[in-house]
């Protein structure tokens, strides 16, 4: 089986020219079949204060009205995957860029209103990876901005980290797959205040252990349920850390293991 | 060779919900390869106005600065394309979003500032279709909007026109191309005033005429050398009316012959 890398890439380095134009450099140069998965950072917010579009949130989750979903479209889809996608082609490396619409790739359906009403968030419920796998076949490099539809026409709201690990379970099918997070942060820490107190390798068992003595907790806890829903379904592979893990061995980060 | 047709939609379906909704049923059904182009329509100018930047035109023509290119891409990119998408999508058509620099498929080059500096505006050098045969050999349909690139990390503003006229040459290698634009008249008209007056066919020669005696001017201008620009290439047919023509055999239209 050939060996498949999703990356996924987050605000830290979507909001920071110099750090994305860096990472695009050596992402385009990583040997083998990858896919990037970016997030929105910060420029999707920006937007909705210059419209004078309110940004809802509850718990840290965007909350995603009409007005919401067009902004991110044209952010996501728009600005952040074009632009991405033409500076991995200044550094020849053919990409293509992709919202789960394009191809039929990520099917995902309205999350129900129970207690909060999300708007136009959608879950998984199918990746399609036929069509992608044609274009990595003919060495192209797909993009994906976290943007999926429902098959009815409704473009919806998908998390970024969601799409990565959906897409790298997908694709275990018929690769080995790799799936890396990469963030502000060297990977899980002991002390969140200690860059240097990384968590080298995290199982099940000691994933338990770690939520339940509160090292783990708030945005670490969705980050890393994504990384065990990818290792519990066939993806070889799951580090978290900085983008350098993908491109210096030496770099400290943590693996997730079964 | 197969029979493969480019068709153009402009602001009149584009900006028009209901319009956009029928015609894309009716582009769906539509059997062989095929492939969209969509302009922008006024969402662009809409969405300027209500970030405070100022549209500059020259002669009926977009001057592309960063702030607009920005706007551009979000709304040609992002929010038009990735919604056509999911429509063909919710329609069983298998489409799949393009700008130039998805797959490398448009290179094109900043014009040079003369008298006037359009900025952000690229002149089509080359079009690359291995990508797109691919796509289009397991049955997906590209979806073109009019952003390009420089092959140096740069997006570029390109008159949608322009884009399919220059696809429709780049098939015309490997397929019998057929290049439609749709807009908002029955055709080239004798009369501007009288819808029913449509020229149903002009060739070389008679374009001379027309141009000469005023009946062709200002805006069919760019849209007829298009037309003639792919005639003369090879482009096997080229018709230029409602996106009527398209579905209704009946329904009169100008045919461009050389």
């Amino acid at each position: 089986m050939k060996t498949i890398k999703v990356i996924k890439i987050g605000g830290n380095i979507i909001d920071n020219e110099e750090a994305l134009a860096a990472f695009i450099k050596e992402f385009a140069s990583l040997s083998g079949p990858k896919v990037l998965v970016h997030g929105g950072g910060k420029l999707a917010t920006k937007l909705a204060k210059q419209m004078d579009i309110p940004v809802q949130m509850h718990e840290g989750r965007r909350i995603t009205n009409v007005d919401t979903l067009d902004i991110i479209t044209m952010v996501y889809a728009g600005k952040i995957n074009k632009n991405i996608v033409a500076q991995l082609q200044a550094n020849n490396c053919n990409a293509i860029g992709f919202s789960g619409a394009d191809g039929n790739t990520i099917i995902t359906e309205k999350r129900p209103a129970k207690t909060i009403d999300y708007g136009f968030v959608g879950d998984v419920k199918k990746v399609n990876t036929n069509t992608l796998e044609v274009l990595l076949n003919n060495n192209l490099t797909p993009v994906f901005c976290a943007i999926t539809h429902d098959e009815n026409g409704q473009l919806l709201n998908t998390n970024a980290d969601t799409i990565a690990s959906e897409l790298a379970i997908a694709f275990a099918s018929n690769y080995e797959t790799e799936l890396y997070y990469c963030f502000e942060k060297n990977g899980v820490l002991k002390d969140v205040n200690l860059d240097d107190s990384v968590i080298e390798h995290i199982d099940n068992n000691t994933y338990k252990t770690l939520i339940e003595n509160g090292t783990i907790y708030e945005g670490m806890l969705p980050k890393l349920n994504n990384c065990f829903h990818a290792i519990n379904h066939k993806v070889k592979k799951v580090c978290i850390g900085k983008s350098q893990m993908l491109f210096h061995t030496t770099t400290k980060h943590t693996t997730i293991t079964k």
